[in-house]
């Protein structure tokens, strides 16, 4: 690593300190999305696992585990584990979302058909049981198993929350524990497991997970209406078409005024969109400063990250796992 | 059970000597389809759930692990898993199919809609990755994981292969593996493993699951053609408009003639089905004795399964068993 490491962003150091590691997670999943009888998966998989997204959770187990002193070689399974689980939910959730993209190119629904995704998913998720149950630790199952159900329950949620503009700040923290923090801190509780850490250090990795997942998702929430410049993975306005009730909109909702919540409601529940509708949006985002109230609660939820790792031993990883919860957050800062 | 045993069928009478048992899953059930956060997840499983299969996939787990001397709790939890899992595949294959009926009901995905029933049978795969674990037997994990892999590819291979008048007797097998006997072998296997059985009697226990499975995928594949006048669960020609490759299909193909062989290729591979296509397939069939030949292989598999149960010590569940592997093939003598 020849580079200035003080000039790489702290989700590259990490990779960088983890390149062997992580090498071994690709070997595995290369490996292990394979199919000898149907040629299909390994071509949907390939587009969308070699598409290259930044192995955020993968990474996430090897430096908990790492962090935690774990010499053996396990936390490869439990890393390759939490991407497949992560592709088969954007599979299915493209399929659900009606996605035509999806970091960058165009979605496997759009390329192959629904079904394809639909049934590729389900292999990736039995994938995945197969090499979470290979390390033979009935603990880190648990977590897994849990994690799973959690997603799937968040999504369930989501879409039933969708289009109600009744969802409180509190349903909508249940659907990002379950779309996005619950993978998260399972990949770092897993990790601690398996190096079979002490409880203080578990419970630290577990909290910094789910913390991080949620700062995460709500600066997801905050770019999809243009919350900075910066370039983003998806289209500005995805999650308005789709009627979603994210943060910013909570916000917005609970402080309308009888014209604006009309608006909404028309938007929203009824789902009768026009052109214009979005920059009228994002200008009652902004009126009632739903997104910087967001933006400093996505801050907060990073901060709340790095004190949970207070209690874990001084180190490099430690380190750039703080460094990490910051990045997560700059581009909204 | 005051009636008269011999008069019942062999799947009713399983389900009396099993009643206390079936009680016990059937609770367990109840319980974790529920959701306390998404009100949508026990809608949709309880509407396919309470229609009522004939829950003959739990029954073949209890049986095995009864059979095997087994008194502690963890059968009902695998018994559960497997109906889980089942569940599960229900809904994604209906989407998968576009299927508009499922045990004469209307099927969730038209109920509801598409994406329910994609993320429902996520929280149903979660659920029962959940349950499979707590019995804490990790060779018991390594079959329900693996039989779940294998169902996953079955599917993505059923689908690649339909449409494809070169598909073999072997991938058909290899599908029909995946689809139906996977879980049927997974079921009976994990019974016998739960209980410790000796190693002869969970391969016995095990390649009965295999051969039933096998037998009442192909005895479901004939009655889609009306193989008998017996009340089948789904309209006849459901897997014509669907172009799937059965055997019998494949078997009428092998023999066609050069006109025949051009209507193969115009209703399954072009899919361009008109009015009265379906009875001319069906005559076709006929005329080279493919539903004849279908139906001997079923009972073939029917007693290769019958076999199996040799090894086993005599007792009452054994006879049930045996009369079972008559019973799926009872439908098309």
């Amino acid at each position: 690593m020849g580079l200035d490491e003080t000039a790489q962003k702290p989700h590259d150091r990490l990779n960088a300190r983890l390149a062997e590691d992580m090498e071994r997670v690709n070997t595995l999943i290369r490996e292990r999305m394979a199919s000898e009888h149907a040629p299909r998966i390994p071509q949907v998989t390939a587009h969308l696992i070699e598409a290259g997204g930044k192995r955020l959770r993968p990474m996430l187990t090897l430096a908990a585990a790492r962090l935690c002193g774990y010499g053996g070689p396990y936390h490869i399974h439990l890393a390759a584990t939490v991407e497949f689980i992560h592709t088969a939910t954007l599979l299915h959730d493209d399929v659900v979302d009606e996605s035509s993209q999806r970091r960058g190119r165009p979605t496997a629904n759009l390329l192959w058909d629904n079904k394809s995704s639909v049934l590729v998913g389900d292999y990736l998720f039995a994938r995945s049981f197969q090499l979470m149950v290979e390390p033979g630790n009935l603990r880190v199952l648990d977590i897994l198993a849990n994690a799973s159900a959690t997603i799937a329950e968040g999504e369930v949620l989501q879409l039933t929350a969708a289009q109600d503009l009744a969802t409180t700040e509190e349903i909508y923290l249940q659907v990002v524990r379950g779309k996005t923090a619950a993978l998260f801190s399972a990949a770092t509780e897993s990790g601690a497991v398996i190096a079979d850490a002490v409880e203080g250090h578990v419970t630290a990795l577990r909290d910094y997970g789910d913390a991080l997942g949620i700062a995460f998702q709500m600066v997801d929430d905050l770019l999809d209406y243009g919350g900075s410049t910066a370039t983003i993975g998806k289209n500005v306005g995805d999650d308005f078409r789709e009627r979603k009730l994210t943060l910013p909109v909570i916000r917005a909702v609970a402080k309308a005024d009888a014209t604006e919540r009309a608006f909404w409601q028309r938007v929203i529940e009824k789902g009768d969109q026009q052109d214009g509708d979005l920059e009228t949006a994002m200008a009652l985002l902004a009126r009632h400063s739903a997104m910087a109230s967001t933006r400093a609660t996505a801050i907060e939820w990073s901060q709340r990250a790095q004190t949970a790792l207070d209690v874990l031993p001084a180190s490099d990883l430690r380190d750039m796992l703080v460094d990490l919860a910051d990045y997560v957050v700059e581009r909204v800062r």
